[in-house]
């Protein structure tokens, strides 16, 4: 029987929408107030789902210490209170949408996680809007 | 890779199930304080998700001003401090439980978003009680 | 030291904001959506808070389960699928605004909890609008 | 059309993590302080989805009431306010790891659920760590 | 009786904590991450509770829609999706901690509510650190 | 201007009520449920509430640091993954009702706080009971 575990954390980041090939106008028209030049923030919220074959030992589907230290070292510690434009390399081409960030999250976490494990993600940028990916 | 973005959004209604062919004590016994008759009502929460692939100039899945208008002009502003029962075309001869008001607004909504979209949709009555449309 | 005991409560009810007095102009006027004449509803929260003294022997304030016959006899048996215009006598004549709905459920409650315990109460009508009356 | 249908219930247990084969030592380098000898306890919320089609007629995918009654039953009735390894018979020999619980409730309520419908279940055992089986 | 109503609304910005009469050092020491250069950022979540007398007609406390127009004019037009250092004037000299944005939206709407209600506030950073004012 | 800061805490207890002094079914009548002899447990939240005035150079109430590391030592520490009757000296021949934690928690924290700042409690034991003290 395959069982998913979820763990939710949480980082607090200042960002901004733009596509620097577009004039100001259409980055304004396109992108309205998170396209404002001095950055604005959010508290994320981030559920890892990782889907797999529960140890028949331990009861455990992976050790949440293990998973927990993956996602500080992948996500936590490189964008809690920073400012995701500036600060954070992989946001340098790529606008900081709450999609691509969820992309680029999912592609650093899927890395780290063991193969055999399914890996699932939702990021909250507020409440009222979330994204997923299922994989 | 296929991202799902979701949109949260609220309305607040009244609403009656009762199936006309049965006689008030089957209504009653089926449908219970449900059945009242002189209605009674809910905050709804509704979140729709759309699934798709991610535009790789803005970094959206979809202009979420476009979806908003949508989710207002086919639900919210249908069914928001409406009588379901009396006031809402659709359901004069459908019983407005959760599950059918979540078939009625998938529907709509489906026929307004772009077909390579997937949409699902979460409809709670309360928050003990929800429904949910995955396709 | 005083210490309070808050007790979580639901009821479902439609009601519609009117005052009989006036045109229908201007009760559109003055309730907007919430003067809909089929009704509308809300899935009403209700915090009751009692403070004291702790009974020594016990440790409780007061046995819940006496507090929670209370409030299920005055406020959730009487309201809960119910039409507060139509189905609730006191508000036959009292406009059941958020505000008028908890000050019928404090009087209700105070003339039956013991006098040495002051009462509060918070009622959301939803969760961005709700009431508070401390005493 | 597929249509999913949830209920959230909930029950409050105290529990141990605990490999009785293994040493003590090892034991609490596994699974830390969830091994304390004494007894911890948490407010699990329970999410109970059934996917299958709606009565044409009712409305309803599934009469709540009888949801409800299998599920406190099965669960609520036997898990609340008890300590699941010592009170549960299904926890005597299995680990009660949220993975396990959830994989023995599942179980539990699949052999009482009509088959046309589909199960799923969610099981928080704080708001940060949850778990899922969908089938 | 006095009734409290409450309305809650949003904003989302960036901000940095930060003395410029203190050196980089000490800022660090006391204000670890929240002092990083390039701003971070939250959803801010606030209540605005008005305590007074209900109109005996209306059964209202206030009209919510002037309650709202004045939060938006002094509130959230003016911090919403912006940087609270670099862009709000009321910043310019006074460190953005909640405490101080919190004293800075009391004062702002202080001015604008009627005398004869009483004004308090609760701000959230985050779900876990807010803080409250009542007078 | 007064100013209240919160800070809001986990722990994961097991407990169980009982009067020593009581019969088994004084305390079965008494109880219900929460007498059951093996222990229950909960995911208890708490809110600690400090009032005073805002220092004019840092914007701080008090360093949340401090705070934290004072409810960790105070309480986190003592009571998370334990059993209060069995493993937590002030519940040896104290009930560990939700009012009289809530008295522990409050007294073992005033020892601790600047005389100069009021402290208030809220300890939730479920969503729905919670107590709280205010001084």
């Amino acid at each position: 029987m395959k069982v998913s575990v979820f763990r939710k954390s949480h980082f607090n980041a200042a960002h901004r929408l733009n596509v620097p090939e577009w004039s100001e106008a259409k980055n304004q028209e396109v992108f309205g107030k998170c396209n404002k030049p001095n950055y604005h923030g959010h508290n994320y919220v981030m559920e890892v789902k990782l889907t797999g074959e529960i140890d028949p030992i331990t009861g455990y589907l992976i050790d949440l210490g293990i998973l927990k230290q993956i996602i500080n070292e992948e996500v936590v510690d490189r964008y809690d209170h920073r400012n995701l434009n500036l600060d954070v390399p992989e946001f340098k081409n790529v606008n900081p949408t709450v999609e691509n960030i969820a992309v680029e999250i999912f592609n650093r976490l899927r890395a780290r996680i063991n193969e055999h494990l399914t890996l699932g993600l939702r990021l909250y940028e507020t409440e009222r809007n979330f994204v997923e990916i299922e994989q």
